[in-house]
């Protein structure tokens, strides 16, 4: 179901027994919003990028897995363990890259584990609440990285980003638009550059709305006018989300971050990765270690129904690529900056964080293949 | 006028009194040619990119010239120089990067001084002859640069390429792509990844058509996703064209190109710009003398009428970027290799060319403002 609605940057709103989601992919054209009630409709949403950002697609999965809950219990109950195993399966595999998903299906997961004395509804309402928990920390998240955040931003006259983690990427507020929106607040005046990020136009559709509707200057450029960009002085910092930051602090982002990452280290322009703790993964040592999604080759080849390349033409369509910790000046989190060498400042950040306890099955799942 | 007709890889076709230009804008989802027939149109065609490619711009603009210079006939030839000189100028600005245009317009304005005792008739048809013979030496410097720089791709299996740089581009062949072309005749089998270059997508849309229509593998891909391209090892070549070469071996070229020279750099990959000796200006100096081409906003904003950015957005739409020399590792022309230190190298390729003398007037029209 979809339907048209005044239009606001919030990306997932909650019902009770089923999941509004604004798609993405029709921004800024159109406001469209799709109703979805099931674990199986949203693991599709979140695969064909109606709800896309790390932490959107973490909390849209587990209100995913706490639809499939109450469903259980309306059939009677007797099956929720089962199907909220198979919800978090499907919903865990949706996308490969970013760790956040896996978080959130695991914290799911476990809650399930905690209570098998409970009723099917008594289970399911706790499900529920812990879906709503994972959204409403969230932005409290958000707040705290642009808290810690903006004080890098000051004296900053023009600000690089990549993608879109605003609002529409969160629960709420941002990670690295968290930074910039909380500058912004604090006083300090910049210009946003942000970088139209093909093939979904993440930066032009969605960034670039978000911060105008916020009246924060910004102005948008194809990705690759970002050299020339930074070569002509315009820009003081770069910031960046991230998918998964490895233990060696490689961070796995959108597809260009990378590519960024190098320019601004030839320009000697700082480099910050704005990501919860949750996005970091200590089990994955290297960032070569990280799965990186290939999507359809179409993606490249159509804008909207337009081609833009012949169809018989072969296509290197990678979602998101790695930068190597050497590039990146900081991540800043929400208990603070974490700074190099990375191996021991993420391995103390993370230890203080207690979300990860090492090794164990990655989700109440199968294990991943 | 427009028309459709089985589709070539040809630009440009001279008929006399008549230029047919492929519209380079529409492919590959249609094939058509625009006929053309007076210096203005012309113009507007290379305004508008029509026709595109440094050298391709240019030999447009020299049988713009030659279709006024017949109009002038057929209106009594009374004209002819001042009708000349109005094309000249006209052509001449109609885009301020590549240099090629304007020293094509020179050329053809001194073919004018050359001969004021003979008939009007008599002058049009110099002109159009020099229209014809820059048309066909270009396709000579294409295949001579080509030979030159194809022994360097020896070896290669992956060549990373930026904008369309082939018979698209040219009078035929191709600079960059010449290079690819015959190094591939000659045997050395590769893959070419084509940057889709944004905003217009010379690289999906022209180059990986002209590649695929030839049977050389191509893949595209965005052109953010270069650096992780390159980080996988897939590339030993990084082979662009230019439309302006500075006297200290600074490259303007299509906007990505820096870019991509910085991440070839960073990943100890060769950089090499196929460029004729009519790309290099000794008159400019350094790199930050070369006017940039800024273009419209909804360039950015819009792809075929979809709209990717909103309306209100600030746009930053660089049509070039610059190269330091430092990245570039050698210039390949149709007389062989220009390598570092550039400015003894250029002064010496273009000394020997004799095409260019220093100062004077640089086009028969008014003097650049």
């Amino acid at each position: 179901m979809s339907s048209a609605s005044p239009c606001t940057t919030r990306a997932i709103a909650w019902h009770g027994r089923s999941l509004e989601l604004l798609d993405q992919r029709r921004l800024p054209r159109a406001c469209v919003t799709v109703t979805l009630t099931t674990a199986a409709e949203v693991a599709k949403a979140i695969r064909s990028m109606v709800v896309r950002g790390a932490p959107a697609i973490g909390i849209a999965a587990a209100y995913g897995i706490a639809l499939d809950a109450w469903r259980a219990v309306a059939d009677g109950g007797g099956g929720i363990e089962a199907d909220v195993h198979a919800a978090a399966d499907i919903l865990a595999r949706a996308r490969p890259t970013a760790v956040h998903l896996r978080w959130a299906v695991e914290r799911m997961c476990k809650v399930l584990e905690e209570g098998p004395e409970a009723s099917p509804a008594g289970r399911a309402r706790r499900l529920e609440q812990e879906a709503r928990t994972i959204h409403d920390e969230d932005v409290t998240i958000n707040r705290a990285i642009g808290k810690h955040g903006a004080p890098l931003l000051e004296g900053c006259s023009g600000v690089l980003t990549h993608c879109n983690t605003g609002s529409l990427a969160t629960g709420g507020y941002g990670t690295a638009l968290g930074m910039i929106r909380r500058a912004w607040e604090d006083g300090t005046r910049f210009r946003v550059y942000a970088c139209e990020t093909r093939p979904f136009f993440q930066g032009s559709r969605l960034t670039a709305w978000e911060l105008d509707n916020e009246g924060i200057p910004v102005t948008i450029l194809v990705d690759s006018a970002a050299a020339s960009l930074m070569a002509g002085g315009a820009v003081q910092a770069v910031v960046v989300g991230a998918d998964r930051v490895a233990a060696d602090g490689s961070v796995a982002n959108k597809v260009g971050t990378y590519g960024l990452a190098i320019l601004a280290a030839a320009h000697g322009i700082p480099f910050y990765v704005a990501a919860p703790l949750s996005t970091f993964d200590p089990d994955t040592i290297r960032g070569a270690e990280i799965p990186i999604e290939f999507r359809p080759a179409d993606e490249v080849r159509f804008v909207e129904g337009v081609q833009v390349g012949a169809s018989t033409v072969d296509v290197h369509n990678p979602a998101f690529d790695v930068t190597p910790p050497r590039y990146v000046t900081a991540v800043i989190t929400e208990r603070g900056l974490v700074k190099p060498p990375f191996e021991r400042s993420i391995a103390m950040a993370v230890g203080r964080t207690g979300q990860r306890e090492g090794g164990g099955s990655p989700w109440c799942g199968p294990a991943e293949t």
